[in-house]
């Protein structure tokens, strides 16, 4: 990878570390990983090599689209997410606009969204910009940088596995979302959604930067730990906290077993409740609330960490991130915890994506503040 | 008017007649006629005359779009219907397409979206065709003549209030109905239409003919009878029957009293029962089951009209039509129905808007053979 020249090569070695790294900042959402990375792979049996831009390499006038799935996570692992649907999308974007496409940027950081941009890439032939909307993962359509900043989703292309399409275009993102929802139920539960037309100046004003090498390097360094016996938890947290360019707080918040995942599908998101009991003292438990990521975690009425910092529940031998839908009875996991990047820390950003936003009864303090490390 | 030429001028001496006979059309449904008696005065006021071109008249490569309104009456009562919104998507159908449009047809015959189409034609500066794809007012978007000719509702633009647009591009009419239901009841349950763009040879080849020139005839008729101080319903049958060009069969089914008119909105849809009993005997009960339009009218078990025939309730004193929505107790009313045009009677007609399409367990009898006439 060279920072220098502002682009690199993602080759088909990669995958697997940049699977393990959506997965984390997933937060739990963001849609199955494996499915990404079996999507991910095909497209790379065709084409071994993806062109991978640092936005300050981006000209100010180019043309970009955003790319992602959107539903609830359950569906899209019954209906396979449509490379197709895609291309049709950017067929239309194209031809309404007028304007040949430059790149393509992921909609958001996490899971399954994480890597299917990269597979439109290639079919496409276009570049991906290393940035994103969110960091993270987040359920819904105005909780984005690009959305924060005052840009319009506006038009966005909804397009389904046979090609038919829906466009929204309305001023208002949180307008956009609540006309998207009902009309993605009717559409079968998901769709593969093309929005935020932005010019490379919008792109490098609102991105969060770094998406795709971050996921790189938090999967080789628990790939790295792995391979030399090493604690792949504790080398992560290290890998954050002691970060050159951009440290970050972590931490492990609890271990413990699963019992009773709740989790529904209401209204095209996967709503409830993860808990998790200390296995020596079941009545010691962790509780995980879900709205297709998850969004504050508790003990004992003490918050723990609470959106926009990223909580993920990883298999505590195997250190896998494990989506909410994926929780199954009995799974002896780790939670683990990462401060969101700044932009997400900001009044105006928690505004729209901190816990009030959610409906959740609680202040937005950062996760390093929880836990007595400034 | 002359039909020689192919045009007439409607002038706002005109508006009565025609929104008498776009209300009895209505079957009703379709929208409250006296709202948009209003719209059509307010435009008509800057504006007093609107050309009206037959069909016979339209070149084949004119650039034709259906307008009308969409969602549950009753809303359209509660917020009125907004002719810049109307504005804004000729604007996008314009822009996306291309091409200037050069006429709008009415979607449907009945009820409000009769004159909404008109509204828009003053303001746009553009001509009305005297014709539209129903003949009447019915609930869903593939239940048009244009559809059963086979030509997609798409691109299907949906405006709201604050010129926000969803556009649905599918090439199966029945899955843009089934899209748009749950998006205009997040739209706030009603929005502003154009769909269908046309040719002039599609026009041609699918529309219901005379739309217009029928709704005017129809005020005439009740007008000049009531001026001569004649039965108003006596002499719209005569005329029905004894028209010299078309000729359609015509009848009064029942008189009584309106008692329990249950009337919901379910989903975008007004749906209920009408049920009217004889002053005298009130157990002698016509019952007419409802989908934003009268459906299917009986009597102690006896089908007395079913769709795609026209069943329209007229107030009992002065013949003038009442939608499903404004009906109430205790209201004296005659039921009247009206053969539909022949193009909706065939077998392809038929299955998308006959009595099986709305789930009525009960094949399609033309009016004349229920009542004895051919």
């Amino acid at each position: 990878m060279s920072t220098e020249t502002g682009q690199f090569i993602l080759r088909p070695s990669d995958i697997d570390a940049l699977v393990y790294g959506a997965s984390f900042l997933g937060s739990g959402g963001g849609g199955d990983p494996y499915i990404g990375r079996l999507i991910l792979k095909q497209e790379m049996e065709a084409k071994p090599a993806l062109q991978v831009i640092d936005p300050s390499a981006v000209p100010d006038d180019a043309n970009i689209i955003g790319i992602g799935a959107v539903g609830a996570p359950s569906v899209l692992i019954e209906r396979l997410p449509n490379i197709d649907s895609f291309m049709y999308a950017l067929e239309r974007v194209e031809r309404h606009s007028g304007r040949k496409i430059d790149a393509i940027v992921p909609i958001e950081a996490g899971g399954l969204n994480a890597t299917l941009p990269l597979a439109v890439a290639l079919r496409s032939g276009l570049p991906v910009i290393d940035a994103d909307g969110m960091g993270r993962a987040f359920p819904e359509t105005q909780m984005m940088t690009f959305s924060i900043h005052g840009y319009v989703a506006a038009p966005l292309y909804l397009v389904d596995d046979y090609g038919d399409c829906a466009i929204i275009e309305t001023k208002d993102n949180a307008k956009t979302d609540r006309w998207i929802r009902p009309l993605i139920d009717a559409m079968g539960g998901a769709a593969m959604a093309a929005a935020y037309p932005l010019s490379g100046a919008m792109l490098k004003a609102a991105a969060v930067r770094n998406t795709i090498s971050t996921q790189l390097d938090i999967g080789r360094t628990v790939y790295a730990a792995k391979r030399k016996k090493r604690n792949p938890v504790k080398a992560l947290i290290r890998h954050f906290r002691d970060h050159r360019d951009q440290p970050r707080f972590a931490a492990k918040l609890f271990t413990g077993k699963v019992f009773d995942p709740d989790i529904r599908i209401d209204g095209a998101f996967n709503i409830g409740e993860i808990r998790i009991a200390d296995m020596r003292n079941p009545d010691d438990v962790c509780r995980i609330a879900v709205k297709n990521e998850n969004l504050i975690a508790r003990r004992r009425g003490r918050v723990l960490a609470v959106v926009p910092d990223i909580i993920t529940v990883v298999d505590a031998d195997d250190a896998e991130p494990i989506t909410t839908e994926n929780l199954k009875f009995g799974q002896r996991v780790n939670v683990i915890a990462l401060a969101a990047p700044d932009v997400l820390r900001t009044p105006n950003a928690l505004a729209v994506l901190g816990p009030r936003a959610f409906k959740l009864k609680y202040d937005y303090t950062p996760l390093e503040e929880l836990h007595g490390s400034k």
